[in-house]
């Protein structure tokens, strides 16, 4: 990550403004004003060739004429001129570099091969580089003081890391900072992204103590793998929330399994921010009230919640919400009722919602949140207040953030229903909670600490690595593409997933009675024959299909018995022999499989099978390779978990075997990184054991990528791990 | 509804506020103050046993006193003399009552019994009333101008009619109403709604053109079929917006039958409103964000939304939010793109959504909005900005107005992510469209928009009266209680089904070869033959069930067949006989059935059956009786409605006879209020017809209810309708 480098340009002790100008807004002229005016801690060097006084300093007509040493160029020139400027950079001995120029790859091909050219500079001089095309960098804390954007408001100080991938809204967000009473502590415009992207930011961010929360926009992820491998990492350590862009324009993928056509690029998105940990948002307006509630909350130590307020509607409306959430409502223990009604009046209610009616004066509020916050029961407290009686809103804020000042381990949320003059009054102050204006709002906030709550005690998950017979799925799927096909048969699709332990439903094909009894023997009874015939399709008319056989002898006497009858009735000459099968019996079909996404590469999918499978949608995914924490969760995340728990008296699935059967099947795309798609439709749940059984399989892989990377190894013979 | 009575309250000429006192926030003080700071436009006579003056006015001991007419007596003495208040209020002629006092139902049974009194004199006298235990009335129209409410703050003027049943609600919400940018026409707090209810105000409302929007916070429902008949009407001529609060306390219902545990309070009262048109709206915050829009928007013509964005990320989560809520992004014609063209840079993009690009000055505004909402491809547009360049927020939004005034018939709606003072000038305009700071909540304001468009678009329905025999379902029934049965038998249930021409599974009992065959007979082949015995309870076993039997002869030869081996058993003794059963085919399980919510009545369920039925949930709920347009809507409404469609070359349902099949379940329910649960389950569609049949069923009765009902009538055999 070479912190060294991105410090230069985070933390510089001196900024070049290469581009620098006198002329009124222009970007040029108003970043040298928010430097100055947000009063940068360190030397400003304008830059312009034609030299002079700029925003009342000396201009050098090139960053090499500058005397001191300069960390950072931010650079504002025509696109044109930014290769030159990169190499006089270079020749300076500068390392950071915040290109905010536009003209490049977001203008089509020229543009993305100047890009491609200023990156190659950029990593031939070993700098590192934000943007280009983008508003520029912020940071916040006093010794350094940066606003080096060039949006309309300076930033306000906090504890936020914001990574915003469209400059526009960055510029947007920094206008409503102060409306929002939130602050930054450091802001990347990544523009972009040539070099310096979010996965820089997280990675930059992770042990900076300044940086409490991060934020992103993004629009794309550049390396889902690694955004995953640094997100799940820094989740543990910080909250981090997310809203990614470009949820419908994903719109349904072409693919033809089941398992591409309920896949698409948002779902691979949410799957992946989902198992890095990443709070996601869908819309800026909870993005900004969820980094709120994270500014001014500890992580709780539970979800039970207490409501303490002075009107009963607004008391029941949130009563609603934060059991939708799936939250508890803190049970009040007999002590703290006992003590709430020695001051409450008699017509108030000591139960959760905690209703002091609207007569509640200040030192109720006071009295209250203190014995309810210190009762054990609770974790977490909602505040509500209408205005009544001529008290005072802010009066009310104050006097409960003295009491919460003295409980910082517990987050209590106010929902103050009052004027915005009440907010604006927040604005200016030094709060130690969030305050909302809804009782909602507040529960969206508790469902967001209980998140963040649930995710850092979740244990990390291993990446489990099963003894498989690689070199045979090697084997079988080099066999189908020495043949041009890059849909292997069902019969090879079912042996690659036998060779790598999945648990496949027997069979054996034979041609004579000393086969069919070999064949029946091995797969153990019951079993069930089916012929299969060149001039006979419909095999049940002719009784070409025994179910339910029972054990060598009949088998034997079956056999015999189809031969007989085909004689008799002159079909026997098309006989090719018959499929012995194992006679799997259960009800319960579920899905799994695997996608692949364009962007986020192979992505696993589990659900309920069978015909309901596209009409109810009931499937999830992850991003591959899973942990077997994924998989366990991929497994309870579905509807039909109850199904394989053993509703209405089924026997009860072996969930280890499925999420086992998830594991190999993760194992086997990781090794083949070429199949592309891939179904076990049904995963049969056995009726008689609950094991998850592959009645039938499709693989599919992408021909060309497969040639080459089975030419390369495979083999072998070598062992997966 | 006694129009002129309610006018009395809403529209008086002269107020008597009974209690008035002299004494500091108290609501006998507050109450005169507020009427007089709003210049209420008629007389004020405080009454007081004190007299003296009140708020400058003289005040009487006694509403007799007042020399001239009174129309409203407002009333804040205490409870206990409120009885007497009336009394005199009758002695003087007073008609309308408003009364704030509490301690009354809410308080216990002694309240409860007290307001009981207060009903029956109220109801006596010929009066209405609107309370007790409320906050007060508020009409804002010039000529009338009355603000009877004791809250903090004024209201605003407006075209919305506010319902609360919270008064502190109410009272909150006239705080913030300026901050909302809203206003009210008429506010009533109903209090306990002794007499006045949200009924009584959606019926006097309609017909009233300053009411232009109807919002209620309701935490119950009075008369549920009372409601559903009144808003039905009024929301095809204005939008009703609901928060029914206490949606969590409502719980799962302990009931029995599967249509019971999946019911529930809560799937009742959004059952109701559905049904009724109502807007339901779960947060005040939406609640408030859909008023806004509706108060500034007309109902679109379509669902086709343009954007026009100077800001690329907002367009993009713009689009994502309108394509979630299934809404269409309007296909901008080829003329209004070269009209574009012309005067937006070459880096704008002329697609929707329509991106301006950050220098777009206020021109382009202006001259794009109006190009844009001129086209025939386009019904809503939303407007973005994001401050650049010194562009002030304002003079945009005022531009924009200026456009949007000259095309009144197409909804517009700003989205300007800008700092608070803008919303703040805006609340002291006179605006002619809803500006929002995110994206996302012009896409929910949209959302509400169109389902006001497809609800005034949606034909009436009609219930329809089917011929059945409600005699002998009534028999059946009346014999199930004479033996103090409240569940029936299978058979039971499936005769009383078949009594209202549902299409139930045929079937017949047989003891001997020849009912056999009569039996077999008048039902058609396919038949399946099942024995019933008092000591063989495991059938199959001994070859008790014989399936797809498929002529009378085959039919001779398995009872024979079945005989000869009971009988070689030594089995034959316990036979009681065989059940002959119609052999349907199909493996589309659906469920259909009535449970009764015990506020809101009988209501219909129709989902997925089977296995599936509790775990996928797939259900959908109308409250009962339902029109033909519910009964299709409930089909269509569930994701199982695909396979009913024929998805993976299933034999396409018959929609018409599932629909049906419904509505004359709801007519026996109609028919027999006292039914309490009736399942089945499944229905099962035929493979071979697609038709729904009743295999299964189960009904039970409430007992009491039942015996009584029965015993006044319906042995007559009168027809249903």
């Amino acid at each position: 990550m070479q912190k060294e480098l991105l410090d230069k340009i985070m933390k510089p002790k001196s900024i070049a403004v290469v581009g620098a100008s006198t002329k009124e807004h222009t970007i040029g002229s108003d970043i040298m004003k928010r430097l100055q005016e947000y009063k940068f801690n360190g030397k400003i060097y304008p830059v312009n060739p034609k030299g002079g006084i700029i925003e009342g300093l000396q201009a050098y007509t090139n960053v090499n004429e500058i005397p001191g040493e300069v960390d950072l160029a931010i650079i504002v020139v025509n696109a044109k001129f930014v290769l030159d400027t990169i190499d006089q950079c270079n020749q300076k001995g500068i390392k950071g570099l915040c290109i905010i120029t536009a003209g490049f790859k977001e203008t089509g091909k020229e543009g993305a091969e100047l890009e491609k050219q200023l990156l190659e500079k950029v990593r031939s001089y070993g700098m590192r580089c934000v943007g280009p095309n983008c508003l520029g960098v912020v940071n916040t804390l006093p010794e350094i003081s940066m606003d080096g954007c060039f949006a309309e408001s300076l930033p306000e100080r906090g504890h936020i890391g914001f990574v915003s991938q469209s400059g526009a809204l960055g510029g947007g967000i920094l206008n409503i900072l102060k409306d929002l009473n939130l602050g930054f502590a450091q802001f990347i415009s990544i523009g972009n992204q040539a070099d310096v992207n979010a996965e820089t930011a997280l990675e930059y961010w992770e042990n900076d103590d300044d940086v409490q929360q991060i934020l992103l926009y993004m629009e794309s992820i550049q390396n889902p793998a690694n955004f995953r491998k640094l997100a799940s990492r820094i989740t543990k350590k910080k909250p981090v929330l997310a809203l990614k862009a470009g949820r419908s324009a994903a719109g349904a993928s072409a693919a033809s399994s089941h398992t591409g056509s309920l896949a698409g690029a948002d779902k691979a998105a949410n799957a992946l921010l989902n198992q890095s940990g990443v709070i996601r948002e869908y819309s800026l307006k909870n993005l900004f009230a969820t980094a709120k509630v994270f500014a001014n909350c500890p992580i709780p130590k539970g979800d039970r919640v207490a409501i303490i307020t002075n009107s009963g509607g607004p008391g029941i409306m949130a009563t609603d919400a934060v059991c939708e959430y799936g939250m508890q409502m803190a049970k009040i223990s007999d002590a703290t009722k006992e003590k709430l009604r020695s001051f409450l009046p008699s017509a108030a209610s000591v139960k959760n919602p905690i209703d002091m009616i609207a007569s509640a004066p200040i030192e109720h509020y006071k009295q209250t949140l203190e014995t309810v916050i210190a009762d054990e029961n609770v974790d977490m407290i909602m505040v509500i207040y209408l205005p009544f009686l001529g008290l005072k809103d802010i009066d009310v804020a104050k006097a409960v953030m003295e009491i919460k000042k003295q409980y910082p381990q517990k987050p209590v949320i106010g929902v103050f229903m009052t004027k915005s003059e009440f907010f604006t009054a927040l604005s200016d102050m030094d709060v130690n909670m969030p305050f909302f204006m809804y009782a909602e709002e507040a529960a969206d906030g508790f469902n967001r600490l209980n998140q963040q709550r649930l995710w850092q005690n979740r244990p990390e998950g291993k990446i489990p690595c099963y003894d498989v017979d690689r070199a045979k799925a090697a084997d079988i799927i080099r066999q189908s593409i020495c043949e041009g096909r890059a849909q292997l048969t069902t019969r090879e699709s079912i042996d690659v997933l036998d060779a790598y332990g999945i648990r496949v439903c027997k069979s054996g094909f034979a041609t004579n009675i000393d086969e069919v009894v070999t064949v029946g023997n091995s797969i153990g009874y019951p079993v069930v024959m089916k012929m299969t015939s060149k001039t006979t399709s419909h095999k049940t008319d002719v009784g070409g299909v025994r179910v339910n056989i029972q054990s060598e002898e009949q088998l034997r006497a079956e056999y015999n018995d189809l031969i007989a009858k085909l004689t008799e009735k002159g079909l026997i000459d098309g006989l090719e022999g018959v499929i012995i099968q194992e006679m799997v019996k259960g009800n319960r079909e579920m899905v799994c499989g695997i996608a692949t996404d364009p962007q986020y590469g192979p992505m696993m999918m589990f659900g309920l099978g069978g015909v309901f499978i596209e009409v109810m949608k009931d499937v999830t995914f992850r991003i591959a390779p899973l942990t077997d924490i994924d998989a366990e969760e991929m497994i309870k995340s579905v509807k039909a978990y109850k199904l394989l728990e053993g509703a209405r008296g089924t026997t009860p699935a072996q969930m280890g075997q499925i999420q086992e059967t998830l594991l190999r099947l993760s194992q086997l795309v990781n090794d083949f990184k070429f199949i592309d798609e891939l179904d076990i439709n049904p995963l049969l749940i056995s009726e008689k054991t609950g094991e998850g059984i592959a009645v039938d399989g499709r693989i599919k892989v992408r021909l060309e990528e497969a040639k080459s990377a089975l030419a390369d190894c495979c083999t072998c013979g070598s062992a997966t791990c």
